[in-house]
């Protein structure tokens, strides 16, 4: 058995000690400065205030400070930051951590580099702290079903495969499938442009629950087929292989069923301006609002150098117009066809 | 304004009315002999007894006996008919009707040629009449929503691109929004195979529902996964261009989520042997069932003669067991990573 120290106690990192206690692997889970109060109430009780279930027993929790101890001996690090802890894990944490010891990240995004491309968060790290590899998570997975043990697919991304193998043997159980794969940017890039789609298909969400109280599907189903259509065309404008939109897809469709994405996209549907919605939600931290707007603007800035047509993206543009000039929701469902 | 008439008033065809009525066409609605009751409601309340909807108003309905009034001076004929009355179409309507005449097809399914190639509805009739050309639509549309004008992108396809254009010019409204495709085979094929797996998504609604009374979305999301990693392997197997992988995943999306293959899905996922369940929806009109039987023998053909992979579609080869050999669901997670 093995140590995983996982550093962030958000709902997803908190999830991963699920298959980490299954396999009987010691489990220490840190929380940043944000994560204090989640990590006192586990302290005492056990229960996941955000995630909102009992984590597994034995699972070892620690405040920052200690992160020392926690880092002791570990054979596995999981970073679970999410994206707006990215700058604080790669400026703080990574300089504390063990060498030689793999880091797996579940953080699911992209950073803008020479205004027109874009990089996972791995090779974010990786080109920061040359010699170190760090590997990630991509696929269909959200927290609260995974700590529900319901039947889950992902795919760990890294240079190394026969370290990948490893990590998959520390990790899967009878419910986590792990397929593995050395192509982190196409499998990050899939699985991080999706939170942007996931925002427009469920426009159609609200749109539909605004004129009646039923939920209409014909037309999240046009809008899903749209995303398919522009996340293959974001594949190749950013050089990526086409086989990565099976876990975009796959992304896509648990996104569109669960959490915050949804519930920002329905609001907007229903005809709440961009700001409006996040206030009412009261939550500035979302994923989805942040990839919207980086991979908006790098297609924009790749169709004024010549190299992206703008037409090819006519539903990406539009949430990005939504969000960016808080624009009124208006699909341009002819520009589909 | 032009004449539109339509064969088979399922829901489907019944469903067209409502573009067509929109923009000022006559329609007539000419039931099959299964339609007699069908027919006869709509002609004194202008209710259909399953859409569960009025049509529009001013349609016109006509028992199969009044099929040449119906057809008189048509401008377009729609061939509404499910796969179980193609064949009746084939041999009994396509003799008499006007060969002038443009038919569009609503039909979505394939037949297998040769043991082990798989052709459209549209090329199963024009192999036989030879000279006339049949369009058909593709893509995500529930008849139930097209009826309450939700917002729907269909593909029209066909051989001859102005006649394309024509019809989209005479069916277009603000929320039927149609693309024109001149691959009928690559699109037929997508949007069939997706009816196959629309039930293996579904098996993860019954599991679910099983175990709790909770419906999980990570399980979902696998099979959805899946589903598009084999349904683009099964495009490049039988020739097909993989562009269609958007129609086919926009379309395995609406129909997980309405009618009856998810209701079989679901009992199968709870723990239904097949028959059980069939006998439970006590129906025997199941397309998924059709189109997996199908596809499934031609694959199996195909890998007996060494064209294919054995390995390459464990999802469908499990719906298939369920269906043929009455299998018990067990989904092979590990196949797929």
């Amino acid at each position: 058995m093995s140590i995983i120290t996982v550093i962030g106690s958000g709902v997803m990192g908190s999830a991963m000690s699920f298959p980490c206690r299954e396999n009987g692997h010691t489990v220490r889970l840190v929380g940043t400065k944000l994560d204090r109060e989640i990590i006192d109430h586990l302290k005492s009780t056990g229960y996941h205030l955000n995630l909102k279930r009992t984590l597994p027993d034995a699972v070892e929790y620690y405040q920052l400070e200690e992160l020392k101890q926690a880092l002791f001996c570990a054979d596995l690090i999981i970073c679970g930051v999410s994206s707006f802890g990215v700058e604080w894990f790669s400026e703080e944490i990574i300089p504390v951590l063990p060498i030689d010891v793999p880091v797996l990240s579940v953080t699911k995004g992209l950073i803008i580099r020479y205004n027109d491309s874009l990089i996972s968060y791995p090779l974010y790290y990786a080109q920061k702290y040359l010699g170190r590899d760090f590997c990630a998570i991509g696929g269909p997975c959200t927290a609260y079903e995974l700590s529900d043990l319901d039947n889950t697919h992902v795919c760990f991304c890294g240079k190394n495969m026969d370290l990948l193998h490893e990590i998959k043997e520390m990790l899967k159980t009878p419910y986590y499938h792990i397929s593995l794969s050395k192509d982190i940017e196409g499998l990050e890039f899939a699985v991080a442009i999706k939170n942007a789609y996931a925002l427009a298909v469920t426009l159609a969400v609200g749109l539909s629950l605004k004129d009646s109280e039923t939920l209409h599907y014909n037309s999240q189903a046009a809008l899903f087929g749209q995303s398919v259509k522009e996340m293959r065309s974001l594949l190749a404008l950013f050089g990526h292989k086409d086989d990565n939109i099976v876990y975009g897809a796959g992304d896509l469709y648990v996104t569109v069923f669960g959490g915050r994405t949804r519930m920002l996209g329905t609001l907007l549907g229903k005809g709440y301006r961009f700001k409006a919605a996040v206030e009412k939600l009261s939550d500035t931290t979302l994923e989805s609002v942040i990839i919207t707007k980086r991979i908006g603007d790098a297609v924009l800035s790749k169709i004024k150098s010549g190299k992206a047509d703008k037409k090819a993206f006519p539903l990406l543009m539009h949430v990005y117009d939504i969000i960016v000039n808080d624009a009124v929701v208006s699909i341009p469902w002819e520009s589909f066809t």
